[in-house]
């Protein structure tokens, strides 16, 4: 079975993700490999939700991070593939999580694994693959590798947590939606960075750089997506536009809109995300609301502003076409709503 | 706070545990400190829910069993405390989730976590305590205590989504069913014993004797649970029976039954089990068909059958207090149906 790279919503922007697909081309190909193998087991059920996965097929930004970060520091062992691996599948495990947590019925276009399986074997699988992630960390023998993830691993369940606190409350400050974002998004993406340096043995500015590029970028990526979901600034992207708003979830573009709405338009808000008053009109009108007010490209403004810091973050850093690859993500990335 | 150990459904035999509850008294509380002191989090829900769960007072078998196993080979640091305690939060992270999966109400006579907060926080805070779990052993720094434990929790997972794939099927054999309850139940008791001799760099052989003792101490323990879920054989214990019953669960007093009965009582069986017949006369009936068949019986005589396994593998072992506390768990958890 193939395992493709799909670039499905960047496909204006492919050329700008080209040369860090093209550096880790090789890296990759054993990185799927070992997901295949990893997301074996003879209980059925597994490698079949488990294919279902993979071939949905995300863009892998994650382990390619993990792949180009170990690179840019010379290294040449074959632990950045084990821990590329882990980071996809922490992140495939959270995916299954979050879609039962969310009850979703699609993701990318295609039906959610617990709406096929149920939610039972998408709680069971994402622990399995979260293990097998663990087995993998272990199998490299880093402490520091193994600390870095497993404490993103925390972080991230303490993120999704507090997202439920959050969930439906409009009163939510920007400030604490980015702290929710930090620790569920960013944190994953600043693991993923991280790993590449430490197990290159690179210096701990090298790993603080690093690490502040990926929770910078993640930061910018849940940004670029929240705007994504209400159609971007283009407003011609989403087949899934509205995803967010039908769930009720607060992400910024509602939070800047119900800050500097009107009392009446407060009102709205509050029947659509508090009392689920989220058909198509209030989706037109919820949109109609966030340009009046801005709040989409003042989210991409945000987005920007972390991509920045994300840029800057690698600056010092030698002048490797890794470092050139690295730097291609955040436009990429940004470049996704605009 | 204080936590106390609750040995609810061995009052008759709290003698039995009597040793090794003293031999890890101090230990166990600074398991109970760090247990309080990991659950915590400034998001308030994961401590909310995680004091209800450890009010709810399980026996704390486990990590009394990786404390006894580290004393046994004159263990002198703290690092036992943090896997036994890393132990405790596997334990608890697939409570949690199984309480979801099985869509429980209730467990040890309280509501469960799922039925006060939601099925969402369950699945949440049980990942959380999963990532602090490893953070822990992270943090103690042995690779093979890691090692063993990343692979339970893998094998954990496996086991509960085979434990889907025999749900409802009334042809499941004892083989496919211990398969099942090998993983899911006897790989923690087994990596909870085994990280004792690898933290107090014992031999292999001791290591090899401690995992035999915890695989075969778990298969006795489920299935007396299995038992226990029909009353056992006295019939007057449980204030949970029939749970599994209801739930349509398949375990070895289910398979022995069907297997041995006519025609007549396998249709019987498969209303029950299968189109969830299962009112409180279809239990009645049930008992009555497990006691014709010897079913209760038999599913104790096989937790003995592991019983005798566990014991015979410590038995080479130099004679100790621990040893001595480790045998009575043995008995302690078969005695808790007879």
């Amino acid at each position: 079975m193939g395992v493709v790279l799909n670039l499905e919503d960047g496909k204006r922007n492919a050329a700008s993700v080209e040369r860090l697909i093209g550096l880790t081309k090789d890296d990759m190909a054993r990185v799927n490999e070992l997901i295949l193998s990893k997301a074996g087991s003879d209980v059925e059920l597994i490698p079949q939700l488990a294919r279902h996965l993979i071939s949905s097929g995300g863009k892998r930004l994650r382990p390619m991070i993990t792949l180009a970060a170990a690179q840019m520091f010379g290294y040449s062992g074959e632990a950045h593939v084990k821990l590329a691996t882990s980071v996809e599948f922490m992140h495939t495990a959270t995916l299954l999580h979050d879609d039962v947590v969310d009850e979703s019925d699609m993701r990318r276009g295609k039906k959610t694994a617990r709406m096929i399986w149920g939610n039972q074997a998408s709680v069971l699988v994402g622990d399995y693959l979260l293990g097998q992630a663990f087995r993998m960390m272990v199998d490299v023998g880093s402490l520091e590798a193994l600390d870095v993830l497993s404490t993103a691993a925390s972080i991230i369940a303490e993120g999704e947590v507090m997202q439920l606190g959050v969930a439906k409350n409009l009163e939510t400050t920007e400030d604490e939606y980015l702290s929710v974002i930090k620790a569920k998004t960013a944190a994953l993406f600043s693991a993923a960075a991280e790993v590449g340096p430490i197990i290159a043995e690179a210096s701990r500015n090298d790993r603080a750089a690093l690490r502040s590029f990926g929770t910078n970028l993640g930061l910018a990526f849940q940004l670029v997506d929240d705007a994504l979901d209400y159609g971007g600034s283009s407003r011609d992207l989403g087949k899934n536009v509205g995803d967010d708003f039908r769930e009720g979830k607060v992400t910024l573009p509602v939070i800047l809109s119900y800050r500097r709405g009107t009392e009446e338009e407060r009102l709205f808000w509050k029947e659509a995300i508090e009392e689920n008053q989220s058909g198509d009109a209030a989706l037109e009108r919820a949109i109609g609301l966030m340009n009046r007010h801005g709040a989409i490209g003042d989210t991409i403004a945000r987005a920007r502003h972390f991509g920045e810091i994300a840029r800057d973050a690698l600056a010092p850093l030698k002048n490797t076409a890794q470092k050139a690859a690295l730097f291609d993500v955040i436009d990429f990335c940004i470049s996704r709503v605009s």
